[in-house]
C-alpha cells in the first residue's frame, strides 16, 4: 500500500501529474468588464438558497473577457506557454448572503483544461469555450490603442455556436473597473455522489479573493454587446435592459485558497 | 431566494445549462486495448490505501484508446454530434480491495470537456487530449479490415507532447479482450477542500460498472508501443517489459451510478 | 546551388518535409449527401465563365459531409491517424461546360492543414472548418444503426459561428447517392500574382475524377437543413426551396491527378 | 454565365466568401528571433537554384515566433479577433540571388487558416502548427517585464508532436532584432499541375517587403533551443552549432505586394 501525493487527482508517488500544480496560482493579464442591467428576475432565478438578491441594483451584471497567464510558484509554466495562456469569458452579478453583499460567478468558459478544473476547485461553474478578446498594441495599424477611441471586440462559442459578441470603445482613463465583480466571490461548489440518485456527496457555500492584486492601465468605455441561443446554455436569459459601463483593465493577482462558510456532507461510509 | 436545478454545474431555474445532463449515458463504440507487463512496483506506487496490488500478474495493465458516440437519455446529442462524439485513451491495472479484485484507471485523457467532468464524476483521473485511432473501414484502400492482417495506429499527446503512440495488427478473432480492464472499477473522488490547506472536503473510494454491455466484432492482435517523457505526466515510469496481447472491439454500453465503499468528509460547517 | 524535391512546399533535398506526399491518395470514409433546389438564380451567379447553368435542374445542389481516413502510397499516415483523419462539408452543384456537364464544388471546409491544400491542388476552395457527422454503429444506444430510421445529425462551423445543421432519417436502401455530385468535377484553379494588382499569375479550368471507386452500404432518407449566416460567409445565399432526397453511403476511392481543360498565364519573366 | 470576384477562393458575385481579403494587409504584434549557427551544408541543400548560399556566414539560421494581429483594410478583423489574432513560428537564412542578398523563409507553421494561405500567395511553405510564446506583463507575477532578466518560453508543434522548444532570458534593450531575417524576402511561389505528373503550372521566384514598418521596444538577450524530430519534418536537421543572439520587438507593418523576378510557366492551353 502506497501513499500518494498531488493537490488533485491523478495522485502518485511523486505528485508530478498532477492536473493542477498545489497553489499560489499567480495571474496577469487583461479583463474587459462589460456591465449592464438585465431583468432583475433573470438573475434572481440563479441564486440558489441561502442567496439573496443584492439590495440595489438587483439585476446588474458583467460580463468579462480576461486574457490570461497564469502559473503556480514554480514559474516553469511561464517557459512553457502552452501550460500558462488561456482566455476566459463569465458572468457575473452580485447577491447578498447573511446581510453581506458578494459577486457570484452566474456561467463561465474557459479555454484550457487545468484552468477548468482550477475553476472547479475554486466553485467556478467552468465549461470550456472558445474566448477571443482584441489585444492593444503600441506600433502598427493592426489593433487599438489605450487611449480614448481604441477599439476591442470580444467573442464567445462553445460546441460550434457562437454565444456572445461584443464590442467596446475607450472613451477615457478609469481609476475603477466597475461594481459587480468588485466584491468578494461567494460559490456554490457541489459534487453528485456517484449513485447519481440525486444527492450530493458535498455540497459547499465557499467564498474567496485574490491576494496581492495589482491593477495597471485602465480605461473606461461605451460597449455593444449581443447574446446567442443554444440548446445547452442559458445566457440568452440575460439579455441587457440597460447598459451602465464598460472597462478594460490590466491586472496581476494570486491565488491561495478561500473559506468554507457551509458545508453539508452525504453520510460517511466505511 | 431560489431553487435551482441540474446535474453539475451551471445549476439553473431549468438545469438546462447543467455541464453534464442526468444519468443514464449511454456509450457505442470501439476499444483497442493492448496489455503488457511493467515494473510491478511502478503499478504498487499508483494504488493509494487501502488498495492493494492484485494477486496475481502485479505488473499487467492495459493502455486503452475509446473512440466513442455517447448520449443522455434524450438522445439529442447523437443528432449535434460536436456534444457526442470524443475518443480518449487511459491506462488501466487491477487492484485489491477487501479481498476482491477490481480494475484501476491510472491515467486519463479525453478531448472534450462533457467527458472530461463526467469521468471526474466517475473518479477517473481525466485531463484533456488529443488522442487518434485508426478507424476499420468496408471500401477503399485507407484503412484496415477487421481480419487477420489489419493494421491500426494508436497516439496520444498533451500540451503539445506526444505521450504515448502504438501499432496494432489483427491476427484472429476473438471471443474476450484481455482481462486488466475486465473487472468493475475502484477509483478515488477526492475533492480538495478549497483552503487548500491538503485537506479534502470529500474523499471517497467509488465502484461502478456499465449495464446493458453488448459486445460486437472482437479481434485479437500483436502490437508495439512507445511511451514519452513530459515534465507534466508519468506515464513513462510504466514502460513495458513484456508484451501479452492487443484487442479491438466493437463495444455499447450505458452507465447509471455507482456504490460509495467509503467516504471521509470534513466537518459540516454552518 | 541545391535541387529540391518534394510533391509541394517546403521543398527539400528529400521531400521529406512537403505538405503533401505525392499522389496517389487512397481515401475510405462515409459521405452524406443532402440534394434540394435553392433558387437558380443563386447558383447560376457562382458559376463564371465559361461555365454554364445545368440544362435541367439548374437549381439543385448537394450539402455533403465527408467523414474520411485518406493516405498516400506509402500507406504510413494510416498508423500515425492525427495524420490520416479529416472531416469535410462541401456544396455542390452541376454546370455545364462546352456541352457537356460536370459536378462543380462551391464552398468547402476541411479540418486539417493537408486535407485543404491537397483540395486547393485539385481545385476545391478550401477553408476550415469544424465539420461533424453522426457515425452509425453496431452496438449500444449511443447512435444510428444503417437501417431505416437510422437518424443522423450534420453540422458546420468556422471562425466560432454555425453555418450549417441537418438531420438526416434513412428511411430505405438505396443503389445511388444522388446526382448532383455524380460527374466528373470541373475546377478552377486559381493563383493571384505577388503584385496583387488583381491578375492572376495562373488561372486554370481542370476537370478531375477518382479512380478505383469502391461504394459500400447505401441508403436513401429524408432530411431537413437549415443554413446560416456569416459575415464571410454566402452559403445562406442557398437557402432551400424544395429538398430532393438524402443518402447515406460508405464510400473508398483513389485519386492520382486530372486534366487541364483551360490555362492562361501572366507572361513569363526571367 | 457570371463574373466573380473575390481576391482568392471561392469566388462569387460578391468577394465576400474569399478566404482572404484583399491587399492591404496590416500587422501589429510581437517578435522573438534566435540566431544561430547551424552547418552551411544543411543550409545550402535548401536554397534551390537559382539560389546560392550566402557569401558571409551561410550558416546562419533564425528561428521566429511571431504573435500577431492582423487585419485587412476594412480592420472590421480587429473587433472579431478570432479572424485577426494567430502566431506563426518560421525558420529564416539569407541567400544571394543575381548577387543580392535576401533573406529566405525555410520552414513555417501558422495557426489559422487564413495566415497559412495568405502565407502561400506570398510564397511562406506554410503548415499548420500549435505555436506558443510568452507575453510580457506589467502587472502580478505571471510573465516577464520588458526588462533584463524577462524571460520567455517559446514552444512548435504540429501533429501532436513537439517540433522546438526555447527559452529567452532579456539581457538588455537593443537598436536591432538581428540580421537574418533583416534583408527583402527571396520565395518560391510553385504550383504543381493537376496532372500531378511532376511538373509545376507555375513556378515563380518573388521578392516582398513589408511598408510602413514600425518598431516598438526592442530587447536583446540570451536563449537555448532544441529541435525535435517529426517522420514528416526536416527542421532537425538545421541543430545549431553556435548561438549568435536573441532579440525580442514589438513590430507593426503592412504588405500590399511583391514583385515576380522569374515565372516558368507551362503551355497555355484553351
Amino acid at each position: 500500500m502506497s501513499e500518494v501525493k498531488g493537490f488533485l487527482f491523478p495522485r502518485t508517488a511523486t505528485g508530478a501529474s498532477s492536473l493542477l500544480p498545489a497553489p499560489p496560482w499567480h495571474y496577469s493579464g487583461a479583463m474587459l468588464t462589460l456591465e449592464y442591467r438585465t431583468d432583475p428576475s433573470a438573475v434572481a432565478e440563479l441564486l440558489p438558497a441561502p442567496l439573496e438578491v443584492a439590495d440595489d441594483d438587483p439585476g446588474a451584471v458583467a460580463v468579462i473577457w480576461a486574457d490570461w497567464q497564469s502559473c503556480s510558484d514554480s514559474f516553469e509554466e511561464l517557459v512553457d506557454p502552452v501550460r500558462a495562456q488561456y482566455l476566459e469569458a463569465f458572468v457575473v452579478t452580485r447577491c447578498k448572503y447573511q446581510g453581506r453583499h458578494y459577486s457570484r460567478c452566474l456561467f463561465i468558459w474557459v479555454d484550457r483544461d487545468y484552468a477548468m478544473v482550477r475553476g472547479h476547485h475554486q466553485g467556478y461553474p467552468k465549461k470550456l469555450g472558445s474566448v477571443h478578446l482584441t489585444r492593444p498594441v503600441s506600433v502598427g495599424k493592426a489593433g487599438p490603442r489605450l487611449e480614448p477611441g481604441g477599439r476591442f471586440g470580444a467573442t464567445l462559442a462553445a460546441y460550434d455556436r457562437r454565444l456572445v459578441e461584443a464590442r467596446f470603445t475607450i472613451t477615457q482613463p478609469s481609476d475603477d473597473a466597475g461594481f459587480v465583480n468588485a466584491l468578494p466571490m461567494v460559490h456554490h461548489r457541489w459534487m453528485p455522489a456517484i449513485e447519481s440518485d440525486g444527492t450530493d456527496s458535498v455540497g459547499e457555500l465557499v467564498t474567496m479573493s485574490g491576494y496581492d492584486a495589482e491593477v495597471g492601465r485602465t480605461f473606461a468605455g461605451d460597449f455593444e454587446i449581443a447574446l446567442f441561443d443554444s440548446p445547452v446554455e442559458e445566457l440568452a436569459r440575460l439579455q441587457p435592459r440597460e447598459l451602465i459601463g464598460g472597462y478594460w483593465r490590466e491586472i496581476g493577482v494570486s491565488w491561495r485558497g478561500g473559506t468554507t462558510l457551509e458545508r453539508r456532507t452525504a453520510p460517511a461510509i466505511g
